[in-house]
Parts: C-alpha cells; sequence; structure tokens
C-alpha cells in the first residue's frame, strides 16, 4: 500500500509525527503537497472536494486506498497496527492512542504560546500575551507533561526504555518529536528542565538513534524547524 | 458491562460527552465522583495510582472492567461500538472519530477564550486577554466549525439529519453538547449565529428530543451549566 500524506509543505508541524512513523516503519508513502508536480494546490483540492466521503477540516489527512483519513492522532491510529507500532490486545491499543492525544495537547498549547489570542494574528500582534503564557507553559505544563511520561517509563522493565514496553511505538517518535520541538523552541528552559527526565531524555536519545529515524532525521526530507511552524523560537518567550 | 464514569462532580466539562453517550444507550453506569460514598477522593485513588497498567493523565476516565481508558475522545472511540452509537465499518468508525477529536479542538478552544494565558490563574487575571480571544473565537473559530459540520449535514440523506446518515452517532451527541454550551456562553453571538446554520441547530432540536436525552436534561443527573466549567458565561466576551 502506498501512502499518500497531505501536510504543508513549509513545516513539520503536525504533520511531521506522521511521517516519523512512516519512516520508522520504511513505509511506501508520498508526502504529496511537496512533490514538485502536486504541491499545495493537490492538498487544497481534496480540502475543497465537496463529494468526499470523509472530508477532512485541516491537514494533515492521509490517503489510503479508498479512505481520506484526518486528525493526526487518528491517522496513527489507523496506522499504528498497519506499521507494526502498536501492540496487538486493545487494551495497549487505546492505551498508546490515549498517550498519542495527550501529546496532542501537548502540541495544541505548544503552539498556543506564540498565538495565545488568534491563529490568525501575526505574533507580533500578540506578543504580549504571549510571553504571559509562555512563561507557564515552561514553568507549569511542560513539567506536568514530562512529569507524567518520565512516570509512565520509569515502569518500563529494566533496559527497554519504551513507552510500551520492549518495542517501539508511533508514540515513542512523537516523545522524540516533542522534546526536539521544545529544544527548538525553548532551549533555556530545556536545559533547565531536562536533568529532571532523564528517561525521557534517554528515549529522545534511543529514538533518535534508531537506523531508519537517524537516517531521515539527516535527510532533506527532515525539514528543519523554523519560524513559521508550531514549535517557534523568540528569545523573549524563553526566559 | 457496568461503567465506572470518573470526572469532576460539579461540572459537565468534557465528562459530558460521555454522559451523553452513556444516556443516549441506556447504559448501566455510575458516576463515580458524584456518588456521596464515593466523591472526589475516589477519583484522586486512581489518578494517584502508581500500579495501574494504564494510569490516566487527567479526567474523564472510565473504567470498563479491568481498563481503565482516558481522554474522552478515546473513550467514546471505546463505548462507540459497544453501545451502538457507531456504525460498524472501520472507514466510518474512524471518521466518527476524527470528528469527535474535531469537537475536542473546538471545546480546548471553548475553554481558552476565558482562560487564554493559564488555566490555574483566575479569569479575572486574564480578563484583557480573554476578551480579544474571544472576539476572535465568536467571528472566526466559531463559524468555521459550524460550517464544517453544516457542510457535511448538508451531505445527509434527505430527512435523517444525523451527521452519518439515519442513525444516531455519539458524535451527534456532541454537536448537541457544543450548541448548548456556546448558548449558554455566548449568547449574543449564537442569535447571530445561527441563522446561518440551519442543519446544525436541526440537529440540536433532534437530539434534545430523542426520549432519554429529553428524559436525561430533565433529571438532576444533568449538572446546569456554571462558572468553573468549560463554557463560561461572561458578559463582556459575548460582544
Amino acid at each position: 500500500m502506498r501512502y499518500e500524506l497531505y501536510y504543508w509543505p513549509g513545516i513539520q508541524g503536525r504533520g511531521e509525527f506522521i511521517r516519523l512513523a512512516l519512516e520508522e516503519a520504511g513505509a511506501d508513502y508520498m508526502d504529496v503537497a511537496r512533490l514538485p508536480k502536486r504541491g499545495v494546490p493537490a492538498l487544497m483540492r481534496v480540502l475543497k472536494n465537496r463529494s468526499l466521503r470523509y472530508p477532512p477540516f485541516a491537514p494533515p489527512f492521509l490517503k489510503a486506498g479508498k479512505l481520506v483519513i484526518g486528525q493526526t492522532a487518528n491517522i496513527l491510529l489507523f496506522l499504528g497496527p498497519r506499521l507494526g507500532l502498536v501492540p496487538k490486545s486493545e487494551g495497549d491499543r487505546l492505551w498508546t492512542h490515549q498517550l498519542q492525544l495527550t501529546i496532542a495537547d501537548w502540541v495544541a498549547e505548544a503552539h498556543e504560546t506564540h498565538h495565545p489570542i488568534a491563529g490568525r494574528l501575526y505574533y507580533e500582534d500578540q506578543k504580549a500575551e504571549a510571553m504571559r503564557r509562555s512563561a507557564n507553559f515552561t514553568a507549569e505544563r511542560v513539567p506536568k507533561y514530562l512529569d507524567y511520561f518520565e512516570r509512565i517509563l520509569k515502569r518500563s522493565p529494566k533496559g527497554t526504555g519504551y513507552l510500551l514496553g520492549k518495542t517501539v511505538s508511533y508514540v515513542d517518535l512523537s516523545v522524540f518529536q516533542m522534546i526536539a520541538g521544545l529544544r527548538y523552541a525553548f532551549p533555556r528552559a530545556m536545559v533547565r528542565l531536562e536533568p529532571k527526565y532523564p528517561r525521557s531524555v534517554a528515549l529522545y536519545d534511543r529514538v533518535s538513534s534508531r537506523p531508519r529515524i537517524a537516517a531521515y532525521i539527516r535527510s532533506p526530507r527532515r525539514l528543519p524547524f523554523n519560524q513559521q511552524d508550531v514549535f517557534r523560537h523568540y528569545s523573549e518567550l524563553d526566559s
């Protein structure tokens, strides 16, 4: 099965959580809006198509055969078993998805740090609010999320170090991406916080040294972090 | 199966999306933190339990036999087929869940209108920011979400009027709850907006007149909207 991922071509954004899963699995996929002959128009055509059975609200969405699937965590729910990135039991699958939904909340909050008033306004038009929101995010919210994932990793049987036990799942890749993004956006805060979360940092290292992920990160397929993305670095927000 | 729902006892909040599904199905359930002999301590014991296999990040969570399931949309993903509130095919189930995740984003944004800086600060300490955020929410975000659901309802075969076709699903109940909450929080904005979304308003009416939902709404099990909840009414935010 060749998967077609549709996402904005210039950013990692929410699409990156899908890309990491596809890359880790060595899946056959196209990143449609980044193909020269397809581009953003191909994405917009799907968004505006009024005859689709399952019209997505926003990117990312995935075409898999006849299905069009939207919402990042939902796409991973679908892909997980197909890519071998989730255990087999219903309990474990719901649990992996539950963790991914918690990541989704965390990502949304990371975006709100620089856009606490409105996604359509410029950062400069909400900078004062962004400073207040970011201070709370790094002081309270990042620790709350990291506490939670650290606690789950703590139970992992010795030497495994993945969230669900001995094999990697898509939510491990997502924790890697969260830490990567937070390091880019809030380097000073992360230097201060990371020593309290050794297992989460070890998970980051473990994921980034997996052969396919390491190759992906070195490749041009991995877009650099940038200032149009979900994670943005503004020095004044990282105190 | 007797389900045990754990949620804060004084508010509808995110728990209400689960309550509506359980009520519509006539399911056997306990709203644990509202039972006099259990209360919030029973909820806190689960949250603090370090030996749980699947520890939740936050309420609501559901106990179903040996499973403990967190995240509102994930709970509905689990309950949907068991309560007969979702079609059978994988495509339709993913689609229903995708819509529910879009509702989840919408709920989070509704909460951000009165707490755009930090959940732990008082409203009064972020009132100026809340006014800016709310103005954007009612002018742009509510129309964007309602446009989307209206568009989906528009395709519904004549006379059915549910999002997935002829039978009710849990996401119909959630759209009902969104409109109910928005009417409470932003009555002036909703009076202005609703004429543009006749199918969504008709869905609200259709859900609220379903016998079990109607009985639930009249019962003391349905908590009133209030100012500690996700949906809050501040006149200055509803311009």
